[in-house]
């Protein structure tokens, strides 16, 4: 076979890649290890910054989302039990995010595909990206149908943090940052309209808690908990009680508890990969960064990484220019750094950290404080919220 | 001797209350532990928020401050070498701060003080507040003209970190946080021209650098170092050379070496105590709170202290009210902890600490970057840099 970019992953960041580059006339293929329904069915984040419905309404994708996602101009933080909103919308001068599961984008952007004639190889074992250090590289995996070989002139590795195109970068040049942070999120979903029509992320003495939504009637909760517990150490009343404590008094009453499902611990990263090309090879996503999940970064990551590569591509292939392609590392990784500091910095104010002292403590409530205070202060955390622009 | 409210301690907190109070009608005297030439003599902080200068313009003693203090309508961050300028008059809608020593600031007070009849005690030793959770209580003390019993209604401490008021108040009442940096700084003074006409903060892998100035031809520099290291282990050539690395190339090809003089390493600690109110004695500045010295908001803190401070004792001595000396600490710390937040989030930021690891460099240097870009985090920059309001 042969194509012009061959897309490894069809998580969120390879799809919208591929329509993307349809879009500008380029030809792909995109390769997955798993099936369709293992890719739809995986449950991620839920908050789109205005940019990425942006970029799904440009390609006519945004059918679904404009009808089923909430639009969600504000949202709460919440210090010890008390909560205060910052109207995003204002404060950012005009944007918003919207709330609209990864499931759902995943779902919009398969039958999409499959409308436009995108080629998808499921279930795709051993994939390897070849020859990435000359003009003509290729793919070769083993698919229900047998070996393949893919020629192109460009890979793209949307293959997640766990993937291998990261991995095919030489060592010598690879450079990799982390932070594994001492905690984790517990979350559940539950059929239960949820305890405040937006997002209230809160940081209590006890840890975080965040109440988040997947609809009107189906609620997300997580709280911060160890890593070496188990699910089993949290049964669902535990769980709500410890939900109502860090929410505080007025919202914990109008929890409406329900049986929890899809109850998992995940942990928190941050990680950073650079640089996020080497030869004809490209990252994107989760394959070059993680960002631990408190604002909702990580999705709207990969696509600021997929616009940005899209638009270098289709300049590299419909004008032969590579200005755009030669840049992309350096103008991908400027957006990825202010991401995860705001991650970080986010993580860091409203968790529970072993080392958060009395004066930690009092540090995070008064950042609290001031940002309650602020206008100024609104303003910066509402630009990083519904995302920083491209460039 | 009698007098309505005892001040303990004559620096800039001491003094400016007693002023405050004397426009108010109140009676004072002031205790000092030290004579005026040693007061005088200390070398403190020299960046004045907006706030500090117009109450010492309220004052009427913001002559030589207008005539010799230098206005500073921005200042520098710089990253590795690199650095931009906020310009904080446009960021913050129309402040700046001025550059004034502390020395000066308080040479002004004295003046001011004497002209004006107000009554200091100097040299005071084993000076002691007592009965402050009666409606008498008075502080007693050994000057050069025998032992003293000072009886008032109310007594404020001003007398420092380390001075008797804040012991005064009995441990189950007072409630402290604190936080010892790991690091110092040292400081020197030299007679050349500063590097810069505005402050250069500078954060490098190297650690924390600061060009500040006292006038256009005496310059005050700062680099981070161990607390372990000695005056004697620094030999002025090897400061300029550190600081030349950590500013950068363009900046330190220009820097003017010369002698140093007023060479020395200090600690940096965040402290807070609440309350700041016990019965009849009162904390302000120092007394209360210590902020490390990045943004310079100590001298100031004091200021905001005594400037709510004498507006309630105002109230409660000319209409009887005790509303401003009940909610005084309250108020105060409210402002404190937002003002702690600051210098610690500035120190955090721009120094090097021993669990820096490339991580963390890399969230300081991208928070760097995303200040550098941002209208909106410059904003919220200035603010504090400037001087929160006061309530």
């Amino acid at each position: 076979m042969r194509t012009q970019v061959a897309i490894i992953g069809a998580g969120p960041a390879g799809l919208i890649l591929a329509h993307l580059l349809h879009a500008a006339n380029v030809e792909t293929i995109v390769i997955e290890r798993q099936t369709r329904a293992y890719v739809e069915g995986r449950v991620r984040a839920g908050v789109l910054e205005q940019g990425t419905v942006e970029c799904l309404a440009r390609l006519g994708l945004d059918q679904r989302l404009r009808a089923e996602g909430l639009r969600h101009s504000g949202t709460h933080l919440s210090a010890d039990g008390e909560d205060f909103r910052i109207d995003l919308e204002q404060a950012s001068g005009g944007a918003c995010v919207t709330v609209y599961g990864q499931q759902e984008v995943t779902h919009d952007l398969f039958e999409a595909a499959q409308a436009r004639g995108l080629t998808i190889l499921f279930e795709a074992g051993d994939v390897r990206p070849q020859d990435i250090e000359t003009e003509k590289p290729f793919v070769t995996c083993r698919t229900p149908a047998g070996e393949q070989r893919i020629d192109c002139d460009v890979i793209v590795g949307c293959d997640g943090f766990h993937g291998v195109c990261r991995q095919a970068i030489p060592p010598d040049v690879l450079r990799s940052f982390e932070r594994v942070y001492p905690f984790g999120w517990l979350g559940i979903l539950t059929e239960r309209p949820p305890v405040s029509d937006e997002l209230v992320y809160a940081s209590h003495e006890r840890g975080f808690a965040l109440a988040s939504m997947r609809s009107m009637t189906r609620s997300r909760y997580y709280i911060q908990c160890d890593m070496e517990q188990r699910l089993e150490d949290w049964p669902d009343e535990r769980i709500w009680d410890e939900l109502a404590l860090r929410l505080g008094p007025a919202l914990g009453a109008r929890l409406q508890r329900g049986p929890s499902f899809e109850k998992s611990i995940a942990p928190l990263r941050s990680y950073v990969a650079e640089p996020m090309r080497h030869g004809r090879l490209f990252l994107a996503g989760d394959a070059a960064h993680i960002v631990p999940p408190t604002g909702a970064k990580g999705l709207n990551l990969a696509v600021s990484d997929v616009t940005m590569l899209g638009e270098a591509l289709a300049e590299f292939f419909g004008e032969g220019s590579s200005a755009g392609i030669d840049t992309y590392s350096a103008r991908a990784l400027a957006r990825v750094w202010k991401a995860e500091r705001f991650s970080w910095w986010f993580t860091s104010l409203t968790h529970r950290f072993p080392d958060t002292g009395d004066f930690e403590r009092r540090m995070q409530v008064a950042e609290l404080a001031y940002l309650r205070s602020s206008p100024r202060a609104q303003a910066s955390f509402a630009e990083n919220y519904v995302g920083l622009p491209l460039a």
